[in-house]
């Protein structure tokens, strides 16, 4: 697996599962998770080496395991590349 | 899910799997993974704040989706929960 092509499916995962939720705002998500807001943004926009801690912060914060979100995100980068 | 409780659980599945696929030393992981064996054995004792891409590159060089690493560990940090 790519690791440019996850990281951008992450982002794209994580914005995606974010509106799921009726959380409309980068910052709703970001305090549910006790990150920064732009941070969060900077996730969405698949710029960040997110760490495993933020990971999981994220991931409680949308209310899924990690593991799932890992699974869409390596499913949007597949399908992206073709 | 608990940080920390996965963080352990990474590393004893990293270690495990490693096992698994015959190959016995970190530095073997290491040199499959273009990472430093010290740092792969941080990794494996859970000491680690892992980020996405050298996780990425770990679940290559064992060769198993990333997702699977994850939810491997989530069922690791969950037994050792209790």
């Amino acid at each position: 697996m790519d690791y440019e092509a996850l990281r951008e499916g992450l982002g794209n995962v994580i914005r995606s599962e974010r509106y799921r939720r009726g959380i409309r705002s980068q910052e709703g998500l970001a305090h549910a998770a006790g990150l920064h807001p732009a941070y969060v943004g900077s996730v969405e926009r698949g710029e960040r080496n997110v760490s495993l801690q933020n990971l999981v912060r994220i991931a409680g914060a949308l209310g899924m395991p990690l593991s799932e979100l890992i699974a869409e995100a390596e499913e949007a980068a597949e399908l992206r590349k073709g």
